[in-house]
């Protein structure tokens, strides 16, 4: 998805929130501010898609802050809630009489852990509405299948707390390679290696990273090596606003899973702010 | 009430709607908004308050567009809209048991026609709710008693629109020297000169101006002449909330009207977002 002009404001009320993260100091909040809007003044967005100005100004943002990790501990929060809803998860999965579509509901259920679009959130509540919810977009029939078929499987996950229930998808699909995406340095709440170390992940997939912004954090989305490498999936899974902004024109087998909370891409996407989609 | 770091995101989103408002070409709404955004980082924000801020960022966006009033189309729908409700107001103040107080707040009812928070909002149900609502800040009795007393009353108008609903209360003052303050000249949706004369209000009072950023459209609120003029009347009644970020630290006899729309000056005040004031 290219950038929309729609995503400025935005992007400086997330720099404003990562800095007031990041640091008590109110001096350096503005300083860190200020940098910001300086730097998107200077930018075009000619040919950009949002992650490349979402790591432009959470790098700024981790500079002048001095804070390399602002959202660490609300991170840690949210992967410990996740990880003590995981034994009621599992039994959600376990009496349900489609085991894959509620364990696929589950986790676009999980994406509402999000720090990115700057609206507040109830996990449980939201799990309950998902899981009665239908899917605005729905190609679960042809994900279904597909899956069925697949033998490597690749699934870009999105957020902390957000990957345990992605974790209750991934244990629907023993016995298929899986190779679990993650952010290669800490950006918003979005997952990290260790992070998908400490919800277990590590255990049925093999973990691999792409860039938060900074060197050798592993290749951008959209960069060439990376979407070979989404090509050489029998199937890509994709979670959350930021992987489908990225990847929404790859040419490759991808769902996207996501629950739509941003109306840049509600309108995008075609589907009202709230719902849920799986897109193939 | 001084600027805070949260106005930022806020202006910036302002330039951006503003943008949109003047010109359809998006190449020069992303030109006056990274113009914007390149001001906002170049700007301290210390001993600053909102409209310093806002008057720079509007005459960008009116420079850079090329249009010198982009709300212009809304602001007489608005003033239409308004005076097509003028009628019923004047029932509803003549039916109620305490004129002065249903006129009151058919003026903080009227503040709900605001461009500036970006929220949107339905004056019909609004007018519904505000007669029913109880102040949650409420010097009205003071107020009441300070008009009664009176002789010379400054009133600082708001928004298009909401004038109309202005004009109802400044009728409830008959027998006043009343002087009605409007902006010199076009920013947002506020009131213009052209507009008080729409809205018939040159009749009743005198108009005077103050500036909207650009030379000539008048003094600042902030400025000694100006809160001299205020100190110089015997009651000053100030609508909205750009008049209470720019005056709420000046001492003289104003009473503040305005219904709470940003969380900002929901924090400030102590009154939740929806609230209604008379604040003296």
């Amino acid at each position: 998805m290219k950038i929309y002009l729609d995503c400025i404001p935005c992007f400086v009320r997330q720099a404003l929130e990562a800095s007031k993260m990041a640091t008590g100091d109110k001096t350096t909040q503005e300083k860190a501010l200020r940098k910001v809007l300086s730097e998107l003044g200077k930018t075009s967005l000619k040919g950009k898609i949002p992650s490349d100005i979402a790591h432009k100004i959470h790098r700024i943002v981790r500079k002048v802050t001095g804070n390399n990790d602002p959202y660490k501990k609300l991170k840690d929060e949210y992967n410990r809630k996740a990880l003590k809803l995981y034994p009621n998860l599992k039994r959600m999965v376990a009496r349900s009489k489609d085991r894959l579509l509620t364990a696929t509901k589950l986790s676009i259920a999980g994406n509402i852990i999000d720090f990115g679009p700057g609206s507040e959130f109830d996990l449980e509540k939201t799990i309950e509405e998902v899981l009665v919810q239908d899917f605005t977009i729905n190609h679960y029939d042809r994900l279904r299948r597909e899956l069925r078929k697949s033998e490597k499987i690749m699934y870009l996950g999105d957020n902390t707390g957000e990957i345990v229930f992605d974790r209750i998808l991934l244990e629907e699909l023993k016995g298929k390679k899986i190779t679990f995406v993650v952010k290669g340095g800490p950006i918003i709440n979005d997952a990290t290696i260790e992070d998908a170390k400490f919800a277990g992940i590590d255990k049925i997939a093999e973990i691999k990273t792409v860039s938060n912004g900074e060197p050798r954090t592993g290749p951008e989305r959209n960069s060439k090596g990376f979407i070979n490498l989404l090509k050489s999936a029998d199937v890509v899974i994709s979670k959350g606003q930021g992987n489908y902004e990225a990847l929404s024109e790859v040419n490759a087998n991808i769902f996207f899973l996501l629950k739509v909370k941003c109306p840049t891409i509600a309108r995008d996407i075609g589907v009202k702010i709230g719902g849920i989609v799986v897109k193939g």
